[in-house]
């Protein structure tokens, strides 16, 4: 970390994760760019929702970078002939997106060279980890290896942070920090496949761990259901 | 490497090295998967010299991933503010697109990992290496590092290789490689700033660089010049 929190790009899906990792980011005291990715998800609704956070959490700008992964398929986030699973699964979910995290990195990487930033924050968390590969903490440490040996600046010397906060959390206490800095979860949609009103399912892997996380931290769930 | 060649991933500009490493990979039996990023370019037609490439240089399909890098701008490759320079530089110049070789490696390794492929071609050269940081051996490195661990198909137990093969080669020695496989380089865009025909500035430093490339190898300069 700097001496003095600078600029900071925070990847910003419009989830409660990323949302919850943009506050911290802001309580830190960084100046916080957030970045999000169109990548070809079915869910693309929940860039809307992105939006929206951005300027409720206090981010100095928003920017949202296309990549169309469709074009290479592979996860039923991005390709519409894989259903989106609603019972729970073990091993590694097909909603997977192969080397999604690497290409969220390299884009938010490329952006904070760009800024002059050094800091990236990613809301990879330990209930994912169990099933993503690229949601662990040896990922998160080799992308900070890379990014200090890929780009001029960290050539120049500067050197790159990746910070994964939400790492060894659990969804409930991400909850409890995310209404200990103020969030609205109501803004925030973590479903895979929601309506184009943006109401979550309440039957994706991602809307279950989520609905646990408000009962486990014992707070009231704002999530719109269809 | 695999006992057996079998599927790679290659990344294609449609430039001379990259077409150069395409036939490489054919001539170790690999069945080639040429990919091409549209990042925002100024020099988007090389994207078709990449089309012509694939199909003659046998490769087995070839696909266009679009990642609109102008939103992140930062490289005179991307935006239309910043001069491609036409005199030698020193230093990093500043076509240097931010993080793009963590960038492309990303998407070729999330495409790999969608076709079952562990094998990965990328075209960084000696002479890049002197000024792009991606370019170097330690990225390279880095890079499989990271592949291996951001992936289903790592945790797995399948290893991935990151080939680059003409890290250490000069540019007289990519062309005479490339000459001996029966490559048409006549085929091939290098240019930062071609016209819309796809004919070279012959003034930056990706013109100047191939130019000299042909001179050093003794091989005519099959190169449209506008």
């Amino acid at each position: 970390m700097t001496d003095q929190p600078g600029k900071a790009v925070v990847l910003l899906s419009g989830g409660l994760d990323s949302a919850t990792v943009l506050a911290m980011a802001r309580s830190e005291g960084f100046e916080c760019h957030a970045l999000s990715i169109r990548y070809g998800q079915r869910h693309a609704v929940e860039l809307q929702a992105a939006v929206t956070l951005a300027l409720a959490l206090g981010a100095a700008d928003h920017r949202t970078v296309a990549v169309d992964l469709a074009a290479i398929g592979g996860s039923a986030l991005t390709d519409p002939d894989i259903p989106v699973p609603e019972a729970a699964t073990t091993g590694i979910p097909v909603t997977y997106v192969p080397a999604r995290n690497s290409l969220f990195l390299s884009i938010a990487l490329g952006y904070a060279e760009t800024l002059g930033a050094q800091d990236i924050f990613i809301g990879a968390n330990a209930v994912d980890y169990s099933g993503y590969p690229d949601c662990r903490p040896a990922f998160i440490a080799a992308f900070e290896t890379l990014a200090n040996l890929a780009t001029k600046a960290g050539i120049e010397g500067k050197r790159f942070h990746i910070h994964a906060p939400l790492l060894d959390l659990g969804k409930a206490e991400i909850i409890r920090e995310g209404i200990r800095l103020g969030i609205d979860y109501g803004l925030t949609l973590s479903c895979y496949q929601p309506d184009a009103e943006g109401r979550a399912c309440g039957r994706c892997d991602s809307c279950r761990l989520r609905r646990q996380g408000f009962i486990d931290a014992g707070v009231p769930d704002p999530t719109r259901y269809r």
